[in-house]
């Protein structure tokens, strides 16, 4: 059996194929809504007590009283000192860079601005950090330090004022690395909760977790539904879907470093995608021939097959235009373009949460440490969101100081409109504002 | 019965009224949550036959064919043409000013940016706007076509291709003035469709109605939960609330001025809040009575009186410092700072949506046509969210070039951390690109 689906423009049955191997159905179990609706139910309640329950039951962490719950700073300060220094020092070294990476992001992108205007009216927005957010960090198969850097460091850079990070340990069982990834990225508060429960005290507040104003961070599907319902009383960032990388390549990039792209994004998860396209079937070929010899080398290896027999793809078409276009159609989470000329291609590339240019631009290197954010959107919502980053961690409000003068001019614009809406206390309240000015 | 609460800050029981005053329940209503989700399902297998259905249903309107949902770009032109010159001109002013502003913020905040760092790696995000967006504009009681100008202008700035608007007409009834308001604004294609069968077909698509990117604009119970249903699979904008307004005085704006801004916060309905903040009672005094004086002139006395007496008050505060305190505790929509030194007060001010400067920025100049948007963040919601913007239309892609020679400096410390997080094919994608650029 062939490690991946092998896809031709020109075949008459492209499409349907296509289809098929895009499909991803992001429906929610109904078991699981039902059970996180009664967590958050409970947890909105009982607090404590019921975080304490939940916690025993389902991450096996007794415990008789909430407060220790949290992990204190120094704790956190111990695991990063507890590291070798290779580790500390990569750590360090990507944490350096991905603040650097943000803080440009807040100069070009996240500042305040106004202007007066000819008649002496001032608008503009206002930027601020919000108050205190909360991220959600996984325990157990998928706990990544990286994530924690690519949470808090933006949130930091915006400057919030208070960040509050939540991390299961199942069995008691402590990540040093995501702790000391929290000591480095200057996370303010920690605690040792997981699932809807967490979510749900980040969201509602109970005596020991104070309450947050958004919550970012990837989770299972129970956090994913949970993130979901508390939506508007707090905010949240993307619902993640399972992780992609489309690559575009010329021919000239090395057979050997396509498929090891496309192997990282497969080891994620069997639900993990990883598409090659390329109008040349002999690169084609040679690609999934080094994926044949390069497989068997890698831990993981069971992972990916999976991931690559069920939604993997090589894909040839009829030009490097054609692929562009189906990559548009695809809005992936990671795109590569792995050719001797990205520059050329870059402009057609409308839909993607990260772009990779150049043979030597890796994901991976952007998953730790080029600077850019991990979290991107995925399964095709690069259509509509973007990368998390400082952004998410402010909010603007609008300013308008309309001058006695503008107040004469603009004051029967409004009440015309808002006479013709009936809202006649808008129009008047219009009204009253004309000839006090003069 | 006194038109609306009077607090103080001073009483033993503030903290209870206030909660009081201040509680909404943002519940949904299960029996709402499942006829949405029969009709976003039904609508989403039958297409437009479920679309013509519901709106004979819902909306009275019986038609043959999806076809005739649709409005042309010449019945909208017509709607305009059909308008009084001075409803005209109130239009375009108003259009004319939300665009100029919307220019102004697409300048500040919506551009792509890059830098290259002193390895020869580029680093930035670029910028796009969304394909096409859904505008859901309220019929019936609710029909504003100032929101219409508030949703299509940014979109339209932003540079959105395809702007799709949707309007329930119910029993067939058009309301002229929506219909001109689209025209002018831009709107591109527009189809006689509300509740939440409109917000299925713009998320899904039909034969008819095509599927959208982004779906924004105010809605009853049935949209808001629709919406929320939808997110993921498109973007949404924020879920509204009754809309509110807080004002903070110092006594220095004529009392009739601030009653009638806070009746045009209370006429839009029952549920609408308008709160006063001012630390001196005679004015409050001198306010209140005003209300008393003004309210009988106007047409929507009932629902003022209501939503004045469930949610409004007239709060006394120890101090202008205290008033700034409480303004960041219920993170009001609009945010009045009606004092002859507005300037001392902003900066204290670090949650709401709008923030209107000085005696002559009524609330409702902003609504209509000052320029910002009037689409604006709920509920304590601006605690985490902003005013709908150019940004919304627009979704951002990173851009990572890493060199060759940057390689070798990422790829040790990309690699380290992938081995930390298991993730072997990502440490050697990484390790494939050393020694090959040097």
């Amino acid at each position: 059996m062939s490690l991946m689906h092998r896809l031709n423009t020109q075949d008459a049955d492209f499409e349907a194929r296509f289809a098929r191997v895009l499909h991803w159905s992001g429906e929610t179990d109904d078991a699981i809504e039902q059970g996180v609706q009664a967590i958050l139910a409970d947890v909105r309640s009982r607090g404590d007590a019921a975080l304490l329950e939940y916690t025993a039951r389902w991450d096996r962490l007794h415990l008789d009283h909430a407060a220790a719950l949290e992990l204190s700073s120094a704790e956190l300060r111990a695991a990063f000192e507890s590291l070798g220094s290779v580790q500390r020092e990569a750590l360090q070294a990507a944490a350096a860079r991905v603040r650097r990476y943000h803080e440009r992001q807040l100069q070009a992108c996240g500042q305040s601005w106004s202007y007066r205007d000819e008649d002496g009216t001032l608008l503009g927005q206002k930027v601020t950090p919000l108050d205190r957010v909360g991220i959600y960090v996984p325990g157990g198969k998928a706990a990544y330090p990286s994530s924690v850097l690519m949470n808090a460091i933006p949130a930091q850079v915006a400057g919030v004022g208070d960040i509050v990070m939540v991390v299961p340990t199942p069995g008691g069982e402590k990540n040093p690395l995501v702790l000391a990834a929290a000591h480095v990225a200057g996370v303010h508060r920690a605690f040792t909760i997981g699932g809807a429960q967490a979510v749900a005290a980040l969201a509602y507040g109970t005596a020991t977790v104070p309450r947050v104003d958004k919550i970012t961070g990837p989770g299972n599907a129970y956090v994913a539904s949970a993130k979901k319902h508390v939506f508007g009383q707090v905010g949240i960032d993307m619902i993640a879907g399972p992780s992609e990388i489309l690559v575009l390549a010329d021919g000239s990039t090395p057979p050997d470093w396509v498929a090891m792209d496309l192997f990282s994004q497969a080891e994620h998860d069997e639900l993990a995608q990883s598409l090659l396209l390329c109008p040349d079937a002999a690169y084609l070929d040679a690609v999934a021939q080094a994926m044949e010899r390069l497989l068997p080398t890698l831990p993981r290896e069971a992972v990916i097959r999976a991931s690559l027999q069920g939604r993997g793809a090589l894909i040839q078409t009829r030009s490097m235009e054609e692929a562009c276009a189906l990559s548009n159609r695809v809005a992936p989470e990671h795109l590569e373009i792995s050719c001797a000329d990205p520059h050329r291609w870059e402009p057609l590339l409308r839909h993607a949460g990260a772009i990779f240019l150049g043979a030597f631009t890796s994901e991976s290197l952007g998953d730790y440490c080029a600077g850019p954010n991990h979290v991107l959107p995925t399964s095709g919502t690069a259509r509509f969101s973007s990368p998390l980053g400082v952004m998410d961690f402010q909010k603007r409000s609008s300013l308008i100081e309309v001058s006695a003068a503008a107040a004469q001019v603009l004051g029967p614009i409004a009440a015309t409109l808002a006479y013709g809406e009936g809202l006649q206390a808008h129009a008047r309240a219009a009204e009253l504002r004309l000839c006090h000015g003069s």
